[in-house]
């Protein structure tokens, strides 16, 4: 059995597209329909009532698209509003807070992890909450990092100032003693790089987008609904304002092909 | 004559308390009603038509409110929407950008002027527009400075990263001779201090948000608005999303004395 419908993915901006790219990489044949709520970014820094508004919003334009499976590809959205989304929607939906909690108990060997986020993500505890329901006796370090995601959207990918920032925020965690740090946010994946260079080697990296695209493909594995072998597979990215200079940075860093970006509206109550 | 209406003033979120602190210091006696967009902030990264739209919804909240003129406390609005309010209300309007250009075209001896500001500011030009119709031969170096917002809402106002990330903002119009720097984003005033010791004494700043003041107090003059001279003044702060840390950060290094934050939604589509 196989199902040509699209993955449907969004997030509240951009940065989902490291999503979009670990999907792209493990599932070259899937059609993937990328909605960016760029008309309302950032959801970090907004209340769960309106994160879980918003997300709800952008999941029934998925669905409406014929999507398969929702995947949420934004931390915040992941955090605070995936039980309304799984009760609202008849699709499967997957975020990436538990496929990156599991990779890192999976990694951990000193059962010592960090995690790095938005304030909201951090605030919302969702990773220390799904770290301990797999591991109960597991120390857990959470910080919030609210400067790497405008580094990351000024391009500042490869920075002196993004290493010192890097290490102000990291440097309490790994004197703290953990072996492996959660990139708890998917602008995160862009730092990968400055990141491992403060971190070491001694020290694992968890990659929530990656660890996402893993358990969507497992998921259409175990559901039967992954596209026809033979399916050439393509991206079409959708968002609800006109990009920045951010787009140009992420289509650079992940060497995504994206054709033509669409856009379309959300509604407002504005009277104009 | 007076009149004890309030005046109104909004910003796309909390950096329009900077041009509230310098009202207050200016017209002590006047109610002053301000509105923060916190549940769609930033305008910066927005499209004017988007900008327009929510500058209108957050003006005619003000006029319910019974102001007697409507300060838009934002660069973003003030470029892209002050043509579109003046327009549609019944109250006089004032913006940021103007009162900023004159104060500059007042301080500059050189004739060369740099402007810092959000991406959308600087890309709708409205300041190289303001400063050449007051002096068409000016001179103008226009950058803008997307990390400058970011660090003040981390509280990083007197910092060595701050500091490196300006003088990387700053040094190419210095070294092309600019003797004055429009402060270009309401909340860039915190900054100020820090700014002023990379310009040196050379090196005039204007800040728009003190203008902006000096400006109100002129049209309420002007035109007899001015509330009764033994009124105690206040201010009231009305939100649309709840504050994250930025409002602990701006009443801080503002000394700004707000009492209780009120909450009022904006109307949102979403069928929840």
């Amino acid at each position: 059995m196989s199902d040509s419908r699209p993955i449907g993915v969004f997030d509240s901006g951009i940065g989902g597209l490291t999503v979009v790219k670990a999907l792209r990489d493990l599932l070259p044949g899937e059609k993937i329909f990328y909605l960016g709520d760029t008309a309302r970014i950032p959801y970090g820094s907004r209340s769960p009532t309106t994160v879980g508004r918003y997300s709800l919003e952008m999941a029934e334009m998925l669905t409406e698209e014929n999507a398969k499976i929702v995947v949420v590809a934004c931390n915040t959205a992941s955090s605070v509003a995936l039980p309304k989304l799984k009760e609202h929607l008849s699709v499967p939906v997957i975020g990436v807070i538990e496929p990156g909690a599991r990779a890192a108990v999976a990694a951990t060997r000193s059962r010592h992890v960090g995690v790095i986020g938005t304030r909201a993500t951090i605030r919302s505890g969702s990773y220390e909450k799904a770290l301990r329901s797999l591991d109960a006796d597991l120390r857990v370090n959470s910080r919030a990092c609210p400067l790497l995601v405008p580094l990351i959207e000024e391009g500042l990918l490869d920075d002196e100032v993004t290493d010192r920032v890097i290490a102000r925020y990291l440097e309490p965690m790994t004197n703290d003693g953990i072996d492996t740090l959660v990139l708890g946010c998917t602008h995160y994946p862009l730092l990968a790089a400055a990141i491992a260079r403060f971190l070491g080697e001694e020290i694992s990296l968890v990659d929530s987008a990656r660890n996402c695209a893993g358990a969507v493909r497992d998921l259409l594995d175990r559901q039967s609904l992954r596209a026809p072998a033979k399916n050439p597979g393509s991206l079409e990215v959708t968002l609800t304002d006109a990009p920045d200079n951010f787009l140009r940075v992420a289509r650079e860093a992940l060497q995504l092909e994206i054709g033509e970006v669409r856009l379309r509206e959300v509604l407002h109550p504005a009277k104009v």
